[in-house]
């Protein structure tokens, strides 16, 4: 099986259980000259990490990401970084009742049926442990990105049936990480707080969804048509662990708009070149984009893993029996979610802006000429 | 820029623009001693060609397709499969106002600015025309599916807010082609019939939706993480033109559900094995099949060339003005896309039979040994 | 079976068997803005075509190429590019008496075991008529890469035991094409006709090599490790039919060489940048393109389908029987090699252009800005 | 810059520098079942590992692996294999004459000039110490393929101007490790010796070659034409460091050879099948493998690293100056390449291996069914 790389200019190549030794990824097709620490990327680990408030697992992870190759005085020198995250606080034993008895709607069958075997402990590498490398990888994207004036942001807009009313990119860069859920509108945040909350002490969990957005994306990313930025986007969002949809511009609800409803006539911007007057397409079109802001949403079904009762089957017993998920899990995903999608529309982007040529695979400085004797990080007389 | 091949191991390459010479793709990792003629795949063709009813774009095309090469006395031999079908009715002089005026939300103005030209007549590669390569190759994916036991079928499920019932996968089958919306459910399509039209004489077109829905599929297929079931079905579906959403199982709906209620009791099938007492799930468990029907729904917006009058920005004249597009175009796009869902749906399957070893790449004729001196279909002789 | 596609980001995809309707290809990957025109591209496949020759097979294909997509008022669009050569003058019937007793050496056994069938006309997909793709291709690559300053040529430098000796780049750019064996040295050339033609009343074929060399490769070509230049070129040589050796820089001569004896000191250019004092390194350093030319040979052996007889084992009726093959046949395969090596030179070369950004994906033109409202080869009014 | 990846179906990503912390790889790919130890890893690595006598550099690497992931009660749980080797003995300072004026022929002006910039301890990412992730992830393929009856071996067969003569495949087995220059024929062995340690003595290197055979591997493997079996392997061989020429069979002595002489009769094998009377075409026809051993040889020039002084240009100051390498280097490198060849060799065949189906990509233990009940590793009860 593989299935553990993403991109094509831009490759994120991962390994790691929930409960194995470590977690880690390869990152290879990132330009040398890129400014590069392990707390650049900490960042986002610790927005993504377990046990950051009572609405998230208990388990103890610190998550400290270790930079085993790639980076030369602070730089990166364009080969691959090797990224290493140990595994601390594992406790397989709560799993044991599971081993041959899949959790309901779990991956434990589906692993199990495919391979003849699984790591059960905690899930093993259907847990949505793995996002760590993502978020880490993810986090070098959006420096690349961040240098190119592309900016992106998410945050939590539906927990069950409470749904946040439409906020603006910035008040998502401002408020999303002001509370525990991650939304960005203050009074619907401590709603979706309650109802969490809720179910967590009925010993069930619950479903939401997570809107995103990329601004300053430059017109032409995107390869039509199987590769357009659409598709690449929805195999990048779907992937995310227990998407059950993904959307953008208007989404489902395109159904039900007329064409000229949806059609974004044409002006001209200040430097005279034509700009649609609306974004209802969400910045694409034609599977290219369109140099408006990009938007749309993703769909997280309820964690799976609940303490109440559930039927399951023991195929190696024969048993039918009554079974509780007493490991440490989340009652609903999308709070920890929000950095796993920004991190993903960081992975497509960036691996867009290469693959267009807007920027340059071999390295990101300005230095000009196919050759610098002045420039070199490793030269202590380097000015 | 590529973007023009889907598929791992059963690889599809197209080419072609709307009012080129001719469309074609090159499909390759189809094993050999497949039965197969140009008639298996003129039947999908002929579900998707336009001019097939009044709901559809007027242009005519027959959609002959020829098979130049991968096949011997009517079996595939393993060697890729050259299909060409020629563009026969194409008028480009209708789209001479839009050259360098883009169309409100087609691809005209982000195709022109990633290349710096375009071709323009009909929306050149943009057009959705190139999807006749996608059903041809889908129908050859199909029946190496149908040869494993798969089945799979879609119809349209919204148009506007004109929603259909839950229908089964029978009667899918059974009335699915028996009206010109492609809905199952009669009466329902007469209504969407009915909306269509209205919209069509205002000028004016609406959006709607797909659902689709595969049996018979194995347990095990999916490579989780990046390259899930779900995350390549959801690029798969993302290409089709127009699409704004994908959703699988519950989809959308599955924000307002709880864990113990989106999540399916196991119990055991006849033969013993564990098997899901519902399918909430949609058929995908932890990125893999679970050997439940997979289900889902996409989202297709508007078509976007309509004969009401909408501004655009000339960027050759600079002059804001108010056009008219005149082509042959649908109102609506989802009983057309039928068998494109249907065929991106099969690329998808296939391709992953295939990596799971549950279909040998080289041959599917059923001869034992690595080597059988009794079958050759080029012998005449033979037995 | 795939296996016809090569390029990661200047893809060829292709199609077709030596007997049957037609030959095709499909190249995705090259920008928009290039000039192309049919004639450019059958410059090279006049180079290659059979019955050019008295040493070459007489069959009599004329090898037109039809350009089917990608192109508009004389430029390339950025959109796939489809190519189609019919085939038209395939005699199949001399080939029946091998359908079940496979050619010495040839891929006949190889492809019925592996397919359980075969297209057995004149060797199918495994003929060396598949390199008109190649050729084809190659032919549009070429074409960017001149733009870029890099120029490349092949030339026949053995045949038998007569080897020529080393020549200039200049010299091969004059004298290769005088000349029926493709040989830049006319006095060795006269000497390898002789040989072939000796070899060819005898019923019999001989082997020979193939040198190439490219000049103005800019530094810094090439993905080390694994996609090196060395790498890439190696599989790019090692495709093309009858190879048994690939060789760059010294080649095999370097098992004799002592470190020091083919190191290359370094010394500065003109520019003040450092620049090898030799080249027997051969343009290739640490995997990555030097700046120096790149040059090597390869190493085709004899035609397999000879006149003479020869013991083959017919599986249908369990004999071993000797058998002549009457086909249309080259008694020597330098010759017509000599484009098809420069074809997967330019092919591996364009395409690592693209990968390292020193080539645009999306256009070559040299307009200014994002975006140009001023050009448009599809605008009448352009200037 | 990508480049460290290999295998389409079997995939091994590595990273790491020479005097960085660690080395690693991450393996995709490997079916579920398979025993797999630590141990079974490090037996290839010793026979890799620097130290290991005095024609090797005395730089003291343990070269401990350590498993991260992928393994379950010591079996493949068909994840990711997550691979750390420490660098434990780098002292980079003996490199700092060569920051900004490069080795003669080495790797240093090449990176420099390629990313700006470079990690220039020990050779960085271009050292030959990156093969320690190849021989690692070849171990796994090598117990792959013996599962399947594939045993591959390899041994060195010329250094400078002494050759050996040709050995058999048993012969190679029983001596090739029995002395350090890894050469199977005893004697030449001896000479070989002899005459590393006279160059050694002057400070100077020597060039050399590796001769690697596989025996038991199938009739069908390959996939022409670019992905023919020779043109895989030449890319392989071509990725090893130093490699100036990559051959099989025949090789480059095939130019001299007629069509008749080269050309192998066929007959028929005990169980009726056609097999070749010789072996003369290197297990290979038409880019498939044929059933007979594969064999052939990679050349490697001289170590470039060598302590006679050459002449060098610092970019930084401007002067041409000479210099010594005084790092620990081997002054040959065929002897410690002979496991980088085997590994690539296996790499390359397992991966066909699991692209033709003949293994299964998900599982290699041979219970029936699609799931069984019966089987789990990580099950105390498990028989």
């Amino acid at each position: 099986m593989n299935g553990n790389r993403f991109g094509r200019l831009f490759q994120v190549t991962t390994f790691g259980e929930s409960h194995g030794e470590a977690m880690g990824c390869t990152i290879s097709g990132c330009p040398a000259g890129l400014e590069l620490s392990e707390e650049d990327i900490q960042e986002d680990l610790d927005r993504r990490k377990p046990g950051q408030s009572m609405i998230t697992t208990s388990r103890g992870e610190p998550d400290d990401v270790s930079i085993k190759s790639g980076i030369q005085d602070g730089y990166t020198t364009g080969t691959p970084i090797g990224l290493v995250i140990q595994n601390k606080d594992a406790r397989s034993g709560k799993y044991e009742p599971f081993i041959t008895a899949p959790r309901p709607s779990h991956g434990d069958f589906t692993y199990s049926a495919k391979f003849g075997t699984r790591n059960w402990g905690g899930g093993g590498r259907s847990s949505a442990r793995e996002t760590v490398n993502w978020v880490a990888a993810g986090a070098i994207a959006k420096k690349l990105l961040a240098r190119e004036g592309i900016e992106l942001k998410a945050h939590v807009n539906q927990i069950g049936d409470v749904e946040a009313p439409e906020v603006s990119f910035e008040e998502i860069k401002e408020h999303s990480e002001e509370n525990d859920v991650r939304c960005a509108h203050p009074e619907t945040a401590a709603e979706m707080q309650e109802l969490i909350e809720e179910y967590q002490e009925e010993g069930d969990s619950i479903g939401g969804s997570i809107y995103f957005e990329a601004q300053g994306v430059p017109v032409g990313l995107g390869a039509p048509r199987f590769d357009s930025l659409s598709a690449r986007l929805g195999q990048a969002m779907m992937a995310v662990p227990a998407t059950t949809g993904f959307e953008f511009g208007l989404g489902r609800e395109a159904r039900e708009w007329t064409g000229k409803e949806r059609n974004d006539d044409w002006e001209f911007d200040s430097e005279g070149n034509p700009t649609p007057v609306e974004n209802d397409h969400g910045g694409i079109q034609g599977g290219i984009s369109s140099g408006e802001p990009i938007y749309g949403e993703v769909t997280l079904h309820a964690p799976t893993s609940i303490p109440k009762s559930q039927q399951t089957a023991d195929w190696e017993t024969g048993e039918i029996k009554e079974e509780k998920v007493i490991g440490r899990h989340d009652p609903v995903l999308p709070p920890r979610g929000v950095p796993v999608v920004e991190a993903m529309l960081a992975l497509t982007l960036v691996d867009f802006m290469l693959l267009s040529g807007r920027l340059n695979p071999d390295r990101v400085d300005d230095r000009p000429g196919e050759y610098d004797t002045d420039y070199h990080p490793s030269n202590p007389n380097n000015e």
